[in-house]
């Protein structure tokens, strides 16, 4: 374990801020970002825009020029070592000069997985590995996810009233939460790779599912929401008897569909893939290492009524829970927020609250599961 | 309507400061703070620390001494003007020579009701009334709702999970918030006149219902709390049936137990005052009148199980809601936050946040009713 200074910290904070700017389009690489110091000095800044173009190092190489000759490279992320769609950044580096790199964490895929510091450290160039690593992993939970694991990131998205309910027992229903909460809701969307639904919840809201450029650059909105609409997540519905109307709205949008059933019906404007079922349900980790491998989903967001983001929750594949908490009381016949069954109270699901912020009249706040909590009920 | 500069604004902040610390000890009587200035100088400061004792203009005049004369007085309350266990303040003030008096409000109380500023002003003094009115009318919600409807200020405490449970379906529950959150309940019990509870959650956990001295003056807590500890809230068991035990622990506490039943067995060690039904309940309204006529209660606090919080927000009597949120999912069998049966969208009772903040692992958000919201549902 290195000890860095002050001034090593601050600049991978750069490097962190960096990586964040491609938060929305780096789908399906990794967020990375990279400062360039020489002297005391930034002489070249870069951070991946999207898969194909440059990487962070190439594109900080790029800003220094032949500054970057004698300079301390500081990367959000291992540099790696193979030739992908681009030459590997650990040689740019090394033919760029650079003679001291820090990196916040190793590359968990293993066609790196230390070889790129490998190559550095052989060519002579000082390595240190670590230095603001929880919150370099925190622009990759899904990356990395999938590279440890080969299962994505899985957000699920819910909208309650205060008292934990989603609509009347009749199932009426209307917007409870605020527009900000829903513009929110795009973001949520814009950074997944994926977006899973089920059949009932298109059948009764005939929503798009989709991410809109006016949304997003709402107000302080993003910047760069033309360029991020381009890439649409992709949509998938979990439809195991086929109910899925041809004429919803779904179909007919921006990017793709995946329909997941055991229909033999065909479905316009979508790619069908055979469900694998287990008690006839659809496998829900198969098929999200199924969106993984051949979907290079990192991060997928459930948008689905309480019955599936029930069976996702009770078969312990979410990540991350964000709930927009509306300031009403739907009162105790309404429904639930998810369809959970548990009976005793060694059964619930403790979670760890990472954030919580208002947004209009609502609150957002965001779980994980599978986290020690730092403190339990007494 | 009065212009005021930044320094009126600031003292009279600096006088809701003073105000708010009797805020666990004034009872039955408002939380009012003083502030004397001269030459731009404070010369005295005040506030009314308990009933019997002086009031926040006596205590600032007498700090100030012959500094009072010529100084101006700011007072987070009209000065009184009537004899009650003191003399009236607007009489203090004009002895001691005071040439203007800033009140932030007019007093509610119908025996004041601007007579106090029209002492003042008759005797010569320059009178202005509002400044930070709304702060100062945070300081006393139940006292100025008693003056004005003849209600307390009527406070639900609920203990929740994410989901918006309390307990599972067979009854079995636990403390599922942790111990900063339960330390937090005692500061709203201390700010109380009186709890009120149901026979069947003295049965379920057999609390004492009491404010302690120990959980007060925990870590970084109140420094009074061996004062406050004195003056318990009034504890208020409603028992139709008369259903409570001899032998349940709130009767062997310090401090007065009000058994509001219909039984006519003997209840030793509570006061027993003859339920006033409607529809076979107790009739919820009539008690607080009772609480608010006969034990001149300002603040009221309902910690009781989903029945009877439930029936006190069907009746529109609840002016704020605390929930004490744990990050734990209990799943869709657990029981409900409140019994409160709704069958429309339209029926949903939209509330305001007023507050959230986080207390170890759990979320304290307060709401309040009968507020207008400023955005609504789309």
């Amino acid at each position: 374990m290195s000890v860095w200074s002050v001034e090593d910290t601050t600049l991978m904070a750069e490097a962190i801020r960096l990586a964040r700017q491609g938060q929305y389009t780096t789908h399906p690489n990794p967020r990375v970002g990279c400062v360039l110091v020489k002297n005391g000095s930034i002489v070249g800044r870069g951070f991946h825009v999207r898969a194909g173009e440059g990487h962070a190092e190439v594109n900080a190489i790029k800003e220094a020029g032949d500054a970057a000759r004698g300079a301390t490279a500081y990367v959000t992320l291992e540099p790696c070592s193979h030739y992908g769609r681009t030459p590997p950044c650990a040689e740019g580096l090394i033919k760029a000069g650079v003679v001291r790199v820090v990196s916040a964490m190793q590359d968990p895929n293993p066609a790196v997985a230390g070889r790129g510091l490998q190559m550095l450290v052989d060519s002579g160039i000082r390595c240190e590995v670590g230095l603001l690593e929880a919150a370099a992993r925190e622009l990759n939970p899904g990356f990395i996810k999938r590279m440890e694991t080969g299962l994505p990131w899985v957000r699920v998205k819910l909208a309650m009233s205060l008292d934990g309910r989603t609509a009347m027992q009749s199932g009426e229903s209307q917007w409870i939460t605020g527009a900000a909460a829903r513009r929110d809701v795009q973001r949520l969307r814009a950074k997944s790779s994926a977006i899973v639904t089920g059949s009932g919840s298109i059948m009764i809201d005939d929503s798009s599912l989709t991410v809109r450029e006016a949304e997003l650059s709402f107000g302080a909105g993003l910047e760069n929401a033309a360029e991020i609409v381009k890439q649409q997540p992709l949509r998938v519905v979990l439809d195991t008897a086929g109910q899925m109307s041809a004429s919803a709205k779904i179909l007919s949008q921006p990017g793709r569909t995946l329909w997941v059933t055991l229909s033999e019906r065909e479905m316009p404007h979508a790619e069908m893939l055979t469900a694998q079922t287990s008690d006839g349900r659809i496998d829900l980790r198969w098929l999200l290492e199924y969106l993984a491998a051949n979907e290079q989903c990192n991060e997928v967001l459930v948008e689905a009524g309480a019955t599936m983001a029930g069976a996702f929750v009770a078969a312990d594949l979410v990540d991350e829970l964000i709930v927009y908490m509306a300031p009403t009381l739907l009162g105790s016949n309404a429904r639930p927020l998810l369809q959970l069954p548990l009976d005793k109270m060694e059964q619930q699901k403790r979670l760890k609250m990472t954030d919580c912020r208002q947004l209009g009249d609502d609150l957002r706040l965001t779980y994980r599961f599978h986290v020690n909590t730092t403190e339990g009920p007494v």
